[in-house]
């Protein structure tokens, strides 16, 4: 069993039980759950299920996920790197217009005509670069996401590909899909710095989505309606909001979100056009319940695994953790590739403190590692020794 | 084509658009639609998605389902054939006990218990054996149910047989698995003519789960909460709601709503004991999208299709009213035996009246049939012809 002292406290308050906005610490005492009240366009989230960490940033709390296959939409993330656009723009949804652009006949399209192109739907999990951000020790600065910048939902929509076949297909040297987000951009600041503009490998045509539903409703405005461009197994900030420009460019976006932004920095260094791009996700899992106390004798252990880019293929537990492992078992049907699946191992708990660990492996047998090699800015965490819970079983 | 003077206006009425509680009629004049207010106990319903018949019984407008995966639990349709227990059941679900009869140990057990003993999550169609009802020629008594007494759910909770073999067994001679419900039977009536007691063939304990979440949320009051004995495949009564009892028993239950209700009996006769009692559900699909009017062109005809008790193969869409028919392709993940699947054909209309019919094939290779042979109460209408949507294209 690793040396408990070594988890700092904010490991350690990963792993609460949050109860009307209260969390208890390791001495059982109640303390304020730091989480500030909805912003007003997000309202409509429940108030119970997010952590609040500012205007543009609400994660799911831990405990909220429960057993359920899809993440609704009032318990979802939110994510802005600016200021959404008004709500003018779901008013007439149909309406929106996206430019199509590095096709043979580049034009504009509105919603209405995409929804007459084709039709289908993918289910997959949609994740903050920087989620579980808190769980690294170097401390990177930007919001503190612990596992709740995260969830998995499904999008519907019309097939990038559909609409780039319709127009001729790509323009050549086409090597990046760039979408360009709805944003107003405010005066007086260089466009360039702000502008949510990111660049995916070419590759990832063959998934994409110009999505106008999530679980089957019309896209809210703050998670990207009246359209998405998802991009299957890719971070959050890949799929691009209110999307207005989707261009099969040559060369990737020079707008700072993809030049020097979002890409993986080794300690102490500075961003530089070598660095990966955050880009594909990795395989991660984490424990769902218990989370706090257990009741001695067998109690169900769940969490959620996937496989980000490659599907999942399976998880073990721990709850020494990590000295020894069980195979968990998914439970519910497998939503396919890119979503991810709920598992649950019926384990014998013995009175005293436990580790809980999982540990998720990819269809390409990439195993979750212990621990995540720090980057400058926090992104990616996948360690499975960090997202794990200590529970007092009495 | 078939002659559409023959599709009753009720028919037609189930393919109006209804915008906000207005339906159009085939002049294009609005009508007010049928619809009550929302009841109290439902009243976080979604009131545009929900056609209110009573108290007790509210359907899915067939222009909500959209192309959602899982129906959300407030656009669930419900049917109560009494009035639900009080909300005091649901203040403290853990300690709802279920009593387990029939089995070599016998015991009482509390959903928090249930919670230790196993974890699975099921997706299924959950449909009224009365669904359909209003398409029936000889106007059967009874809600005049179009296609929105049915949604696709998903359920967890712990397969009956795990808890079963906990008790070491089914008792010797059972035949059926018999659910009570746990309403209150108001005093001065006899119980049996009122109690909500149904039994399954014992083969559905393989398959059946005592329920505590709906769609991954505790189960609301309304649709069975704290706990539900959950038959997948079986028609909605069978899915018992509060269940307080369920028996391994010899004989079916000899409760009104099990001895002479809910059975296939044929027109003008008395329901008696060798009449099919209303259980596997039958392979079914309807249209979803367009329901009134469409663009002259490629159109995106979407719906929804299951096999019942068995898989669902594949489906065919017909726009000349079931003189020609092309295959459809499912549109997301399948989710298991027991779901629906969103469907999608895209037709290329010319302008006129179009008859859009939906039929589809389940894994055993039964196919929809034209028309639903009749039966006296108005069960389980899977006829397609009647399923139509009459679409005027411009």
């Amino acid at each position: 069993m690793p040396n408990l002292s070594t988890l700092d406290r904010r490991h350690f308050m990963s792993g609460c039980a949050v109860v009307a906005g209260v969390a208890l610490t390791s001495s059982g005492r109640a303390v304020a759950q730091e989480s500030k009240p909805l912003p007003a366009y997000v309202d409509w989230k429940r108030p119970e299920a997010m952590i609040v960490h500012s205007n543009n940033t609400l994660e799911t709390r831990r405990e909220a996920f429960g057993t359920s296959l899809l993440t609704p939409e009032d318990k979802l993330y939110i994510r802005n790197n600016i200021t959404a656009p008004s709500e003018a723009i779901v008013k007439d949804r149909d309406a929106w217009e996206v430019s199509i652009e590095g096709v043979a006949k580049p034009r504009k399209l509105t919603v209405g005509e995409l929804k007459q192109m084709g039709l289908t739907t993918v289910v997959m999990v949609l994740q903050c670069s920087g989620n579980g951000r808190a769980f690294f020790d170097h401390k990177p600065s930007g919001t503190q996401w612990q596992v709740g910048a995260a969830g998995c939902v499904s999008w519907t929509g019309v097939p990038l590909k559909t609409v780039v076949e319709a127009l001729g297909g790509p323009a050549a040297g086409a090597e990046y899909v760039t979408g360009t987000g709805g944003e107003t951009m405010p005066a007086g600041i260089d466009p360039k710095t702000i502008l949510v503009e990111r660049s995916v490998p070419i590759k990832a045509l063959d998934s994409i989505i110009l999505a106008w539903e999530l679980n089957g409703e019309p896209i809210s405005l703050a998670h990207g309606g009246p359209l998405r461009m998802i991009v299957p197994g890719y971070t959050g900030v890949n799929n691009v909001k209110y999307v207005k420009t989707v261009n099969l460019s040559e060369k990737p976006s020079d707008a700072r979100i993809q030049a020097s932004r979002y890409r993986m920095v080794p300690l102490g260094e500075k961003a530089g056009p070598d660095d990966p791009s955050v880009w594909e996700m990795e395989v991660k899992s984490w424990i769902t319940s218990p989370l706090t106390t257990a009741k001695a004798g067998e109690v169900q252990i769940t969490g959620l695994a996937f496989g980000g880019i490659n599907a999942i293929e399976g998880v073990e537990v721990s709850t020494d953790g990590g000295k020894t492992w069980e195979k968990a078992e998914f439970i519910g049907p497998d939503l396919g590739r890119y979503a991810w699946r709920p598992f649950v191992l019926a384990a014998n708990l013995k009175a005293g403190e436990h580790l809980i660990v999982s540990r998720a492996t990819d269809s390409e047998g990439r195993v979750q590692p212990r621990d995540m090699k720090p980057n400058a800015s926090g992104y990616n965490h996948n360690g499975w020794l960090k997202h794990g819970v200590t529970v007092k079983v009495s």
